[in-house]
Order: structure tokens, then C-alpha cells, then sequence
């Protein structure tokens, strides 16, 4: 019972944190992408290969977040854009209260976008709301068809799912259709592109995503 | 601080439950391993392939942990072994509490080996003792090869590494060299079998493993 309510109370504080950052973002007209998954699905490599296309027609900015270590940081530091990073020191989730120390480090009003790459966790940061616009989760084929029914928190609360990593499906038994089928049986109304970064697959149709979202948004704002 | 205090609390329960199981493991004369990686790494296929080569001649049982369905379960039952789902709810690791109440439902002592399938997370089911002789993670290639330095906690409590699909090395880049020293340099103990599901590579010195830890517990065992 004690632990219910001291879990309760941690993400009602996470939530009032993360409305807050959502206006902070709405202000500075920044779009906000939550990237979401196991680790080693390829969130980092989706971002830098998203980079090469739509920067620096677009200002992007990225906060990393990672339990141990910088090296996501490190690779994307060498595209020359703001970064910042997160060490969790052990914790399994991204939380707002982090997002607002590391959106300090960054110009936020500068950026067309910024990327948040959550710590590599299919369970966990489902629960965290960091003020992002849109959470986007990212399952590799090679991790099996069955993920959005086993882990069905992470792709309901997801707007776009991108199956990476396409380029190795006549190496191994993975059945897309099935895999979509799963994912949408869990949230029909997720977005899907198929994606891979050795090839550059989807990865366009991904950027069109990204620029027809912050168009979107930007039509609708009151500013 | 509240927070440190209950979950200290939390961890701390645990361990005595752990303990208590532990010594249950020992007195039932069963070799217990916990299976932990990332979701989709191999888990519930290295299981099935394992099953092939060490049962019947050891008795072997299962205990599936799953945050949500019993298709894994679902597949091991299919070699007619004794197995117990757990299903958490949205807890995103196992407790030893939970694996009380799992092997009530197993016949412990018939059992040479219990394998122990925990929630596909690298992070959280490293802070959770079960009772387990020996704590196995499994990497898939296709993760990369940074996955111990970025998510160490795993890899310094186990004392196995599968590093899995290495059918697919020839379709990816991936420096199993440098994996391998990362993952020594985090845990220079670490015993490292190279594995694949599909072709079985490792899969036999992967039960050898299994054979001679048995074996080494039994005649250590003071019964």
C-alpha cells in the first residue's frame, strides 16, 4: 500500500513536471520526439540518419539519455548540433524533472525539433510523460514478431512505430504482416514505416513524417 | 529520501525471500539459472533449443516471466515439461516473491535444472535476486557491441554471456572482438559462449555448461 502511494505520488510530481515542459516546448514552437525501445533496436542510428536528411534545413536538438556512458552523445555530437546528455546512474527511465535540467543546456528556441532517446527499456519510460509531442517506439525484426503484444504499454502510448532494421529479413524467420498485425491489434492507430539504416529505407517517409508534423503543428498554433 | 527507503526496503525484502529460496534450490538439489537479456535477444529460443539437447535425460522445469501474455509459456509447454507462468502486470522484472509462489506449482525435487525466463529488460531484473546458482545474459549481435557498457549492472552480476545470432554476423557490422572486451572489461569472470537458434553454434558447449555446473554443485553438495 505504501509503495503504491509513493509510486503514485512520483508520477502525478513526473506529470506536473512534464505539463510544464510541455508548455515551455509549445512557447519555444518546438517539435518534441520521445524515442522508445529495447536496447540495441537502433534508436541512435535512426537519429543520426533523420539528421542527415532534415538538418540543418531544420535546427534539431537531442538529449540523450543513457544509464552509464556518453557514447550515444558522442556520435551525435558529430553532426555539430546541440546535445545534451543524461547519465541515470542506474535508473531504467527517462523523467521529466531530468528533461528540465538538460533543456537548460540546450537553445531551445533556436531548434525546429528535438529528439529525446530515451534509456533502452521497452517497460519503464512507458509510464514517464516527458512533455513530448510525440513518442515514437522502434522494434527491430530480429526481436520477434510477438514485442507489441508482449510489451503492449510502449506501442499503445506510441504514435509512430518504426520497424528497423528491414534489411535483414531474408536472413532470418520474421513475419511482418504478423508483427503489424500486433502492434495495431494493440493501438490501430499507430503510424508504421519500415526502416533501416544500412540502406536508408523508410528513412525518408520518416523525415516527411517529422516535417508534415511540425508543419501541422505550427498552422495550428495560436502564435 | 522517502523513496530510497522504500525501495531499500524493497530490495531488502527481497533478498530474504531470495535467500529463503535459495536454500530451498539447494535442499530440492536443483541447479537454477536465471535467463535475462533485452526483449527479443533469444530467451525462449535458446530454452527450446537447450530443452533438445539436455531433456529428457535431466529433468528440466520452467518458469516464464512476462508482463503480459503466456506465449512463452505456450511454447515450452510443447516439450511436456513442468512450467509455471508468471505474468506481472506491468511490473517490468521478477521478484523472488513471485518465484515463491511459481515453484508451489513445480515439482521441485523431481527437477535437475529450473530455468528461470525473466522480463526482457536489461536493467531493472539485475537489482533482483531470485535465488538463482547463476545469473545468464544473452546479447544478440544485432544489438551492438556497446550493450555492457551501457547497461553494466547486467553484465557484472551474471556469470555466463550468450552472445546470440551470431548466424547473422554476416549481414551486419558488428565487431564481436570488441564485445567481447567490453563485456570482459565490465565482468573479467565472464564465461562467453557464442550461440545461434538457427544453425545451433554453441548450443551444445552452451549445455556442457549446464552439465558440469550440475555435476560440480553435486558433488560439492554436503547430501
Amino acid at each position: 500500500m505504501e509503495i503504491i502511494t509513493v509510486e503514485q505520488k512520483i508520477l502525478k510530481k513526473n506529470d506536473e513536471i512534464a505539463t510544464e515542459l510541455r508548455k515551455k516546448f509549445d512557447e519555444a514552437n518546438v517539435l518534441v520526439i520521445n524515442m522508445v525501445s529495447s536496447p540495441g533496436s537502433g534508436k541512435t542510428s535512426i537519429i543520426e540518419r533523420t539528421l542527415k536528411i532534415i538538418s540543418p534545413a531544420l535546427s534539431v536538438g537531442v538529449i540523450e539519455g543513457d544509464i552509464q556512458t556518453s557514447l550515444d552523445a558522442e556520435r551525435i555530437a558529430q553532426f555539430n548540433i546541440p546535445v545534451a546528455q543524461i547519465i541515470t546512474n542506474g535508473t531504467c527511465h527517462l523523467e521529466a524533472r531530468m528533461i528540465e535540467q538538460a533543456v537548460n543546456q540546450l537553445p531551445l528556441k533556436d531548434l525546429d525539433v528535438l529528439f529525446i532517446e530515451n534509456v533502452g527499456n521497452l517497460v519503464c519510460p512507458s509510464s514517464y510523460y516527458l512533455g513530448e509531442h510525440a513518442r515514437v517506439v522502434i522494434m527491430s525484426v530480429t526481436e520477434g514478431e510477438d514485442k507489441p503484444l508482449k510489451y503492449p504499454a510502449m506501442f499503445s502510448k506510441s504514435c509512430v512505430l518504426l520497424m528497423n532494421k528491414i534489411d535483414l529479413l531474408p536472413h532470418i524467420i520474421f513475419d511482418i504482416a504478423k508483427a503489424k498485425k500486433f502492434a495495431l491489434k494493440i493501438n490501430p492507430d499507430l503510424k508504421i514505416y519500415e526502416t533501416s539504416c544500412y540502406d536508408n529505407t523508410g528513412i525518408m517517409q520518416w523525415c516527411d513524417w517529422i516535417t508534415n508534423e511540425l508543419k501541422l503543428r505550427r498552422c495550428n498554433s495560436p502564435s
